[in-house]
């Protein structure tokens, strides 16, 4: 049971070569990262080439959901693909991917322009990619993905009806092989720079949320609901 | 001369097979986007699988730079990689890359569950990263991502030494197979779920930036400078 550990484990994929001090392993960091973010970066192979696209995505567990149109790309990848060929040499369905998710936390300022950074946390999953075919799983799915933007909304909004659950394809990918990385703090600059004259720190960045706006036909008579307030 | 008209132009794989309506060609915005954001998703693939690694990055007209660590594993394989073969039969040394923005402006929120969206702002870079070694070229690029996170800060740090300038590692992608995907707007419900009882429309999204923060050893008398209440 890999939920009984409090870390994954690494893989020399998972390990950097440079700055190994801010990677991570730990799932509740982990899941922090990624359950905050409202896109992830998919990456796969098309052709022998790299394609990066942003995505909606949801944490359930240890599984990440991804859906989209049964008509877009990697969806009809992971549906059609033959797939990878395991060590045992059966062929197993999936796509290879690798899911990316990435906070920019503040702009770091050094006196040497070397040192100019930004504070992050990201996460990198690597994995096979799968598509979802159970019924019950898919309707966990999508659910999830709604509340993932919004807690509680899929409560509040009508259930996909048959037409549209058939027009909605669903990818899962396990968290299995997994990263963070994380930096945090000021500049690091060298000794020799300390006296120079110029401004040293970090800018914040945050989200930010507006008001809410309602829809033109929106019936005036329904008031943004609690859940907004939450964000 | 491609800098001379207005878009870029439309290859196969910049022409999505979905929501069509949503892709854009055009320079100016492309530009826009990739400007205002501080890190992009570089994938590109390794042992025939995808990776995706956020990084900062900066655009000079029709080029855009990333830099890093020489160690780092993107930037080595650019330097290291025979590369792709061209249609000519000669190796065209490089990586072969896909590099993408993501704004994310604001959560779309339907009386139909399905009907869930973003509001977002994507570009997407398709392209053979190449090593930068000149030196003016070299030092141009540092400057524009140093300038690109807080304009005017390369005049306002130390520039790199010959030891830093060693240890820093530079690639181009120019911008040639490009396009952007932009959605904006309220919810698109289906005209018989109007009169649903669940509030519909908008919520937006920003960039926040908190007070700058000096560092721990920073002179006192040296305060925020004026570039910083640009942001």
């Amino acid at each position: 049971m890999p939920e009984s550990t409090a870390a994954y484990r690494p893989t020399p994929r998972t390990v950097p070569t440079r700055a190994r001090e801010r990677a991570a392993y730990d799932r509740e960091l982990v899941h922090g990262i990624l359950d905050e973010a409202y896109v992830c970066h998919l990456g796969f192979v098309r052709d022998g080439a790299p394609v990066v696209l942003p995505t909606l995505y949801a944490r359930v567990g240890e599984r990440l959901y991804v859906h989209g149109s049964t008509g877009s790309r990697p969806l009809r990848m992971v549906a059609a693909d033959g797939g990878t060929e395991r060590a045992d040499g059966e062929t197993d369905p999936g796509l290879a991917v690798c899911l990316t998710v990435t906070h920019v936390d503040g702009l770091v300022l050094a006196r040497a322009a070397f040192h100019h950074s930004i504070n992050y946390r990201s996460v990198v999953v690597h994995g096979i990619a799968r598509q979802v075919t159970d019924a019950g799983e898919r309707r966990t799915a999508l659910d999830a993905i709604v509340d993932h933007a919004v807690p509680g909304r899929s409560l509040d909004s009508r259930p996909a009806n048959a037409r549209e659950l058939a027009a909605t394809a669903v990818i899962r990918l396990d968290l299995d092989e997994v990263s963070a990385k994380v930096r945090t703090g000021g500049p690091n600059d060298d000794p020799e720079d300390m006296t120079l004259p110029h401004w040293a720190g970090v800018v914040p960045l945050a989200r930010g949320y507006g008001a809410p706006v309602p829809s033109d036909d929106l019936d005036p008579a329904i008031t943004p609901p609690d859940y907004l307030s939450a964000l």
